[in-house]
């Protein structure tokens, strides 16, 4: 069975996400499609569409150093995060991932950008690659709930 | 004007294809859409389809460890190595945005995976990601060709 149906997005650490925006929208022409602070993760983010697939260049500046994008710029500097991977439901793909032995970091789905409901995978369960599971709300059936008050 | 289309694939460094790809055919149901050994880039490396939009996961072994991907890998072990953009025209996604000051590493298209013709952008021109422009040759009109034999 697919569990990923997309590469929902790239995330990006950066310094200054305004000038990162700027760089993104200049040279490669991708458009802001969302702005926002996410307080628990600790970053403000944006995020770039890059062509109709509902796939995104995520741009992340932490908003304080010990925060685990903070930790990230001063140990390798800017760079790609993490890939987040959009999953047609959050709960049931976490369940099934975490039963192959991956560590699933969240015990229940977070809020994500624009509403999403995301869980990350642990690096070192996945060839040192942090992967996000993005459960949209925009999709099919069933009781998927946005995290956003979780 | 957008010059990225599509984000074409997420390229990581593994150690071991053969294990790597079991992995993500076990764990997230990814399945390999194309194998090969180029020699020019020293790696062996599988593309697994993501979803029906045509982005990839590109798993990438090094064939030797003198080369760009085997000295990744001494140097920050596995992980994401570089993400790949699709671009409409290769040749003039390169010139746009050399134009902006970008350094390009390709002074033309050379061959990528699955016959795509492609080239890289210096990352620290791009915020800390070694960034590829991907020009697959079934799109649009045009000269555009595949540069396998470059």
């Amino acid at each position: 069975m697919t569990i990923f149906t997309r590469i929902d997005h790239v995330g990006i650490a950066c310094r200054s996400l305004r000038s990162s925006i700027e760089f993104y929208q200049s040279t490669f022409g991708l458009e802001v499609a969302h702005l926002e602070v996410n307080e628990e993760q600790g970053v403000t983010e944006a995020m770039l569409s890059v062509g109709p697939s509902g796939s995104y260049v995520q741009l992340l500046e932490p908003l304080h150093e010990d925060s685990p994008v903070g930790k990230f710029l001063a140990r390798r500097g800017e760079g790609v995060h993490h890939i987040g991977y959009a999953v047609e439901d959050i709960s049931e793909a976490m369940a099934e991932i975490g039963g192959t032995g991956v560590r699933v970091l969240d015990s229940r789905p977070r809020h994500g950008s624009m509403g999403a409901a995301i869980a990350f995978l642990h690096p070192s369960d996945v060839g040192g690659v942090l992967t996000e599971l993005v459960g949209r709300q925009a999709t099919s059936s069933g009781e998927k709930r946005t995290s956003r008050d979780s």
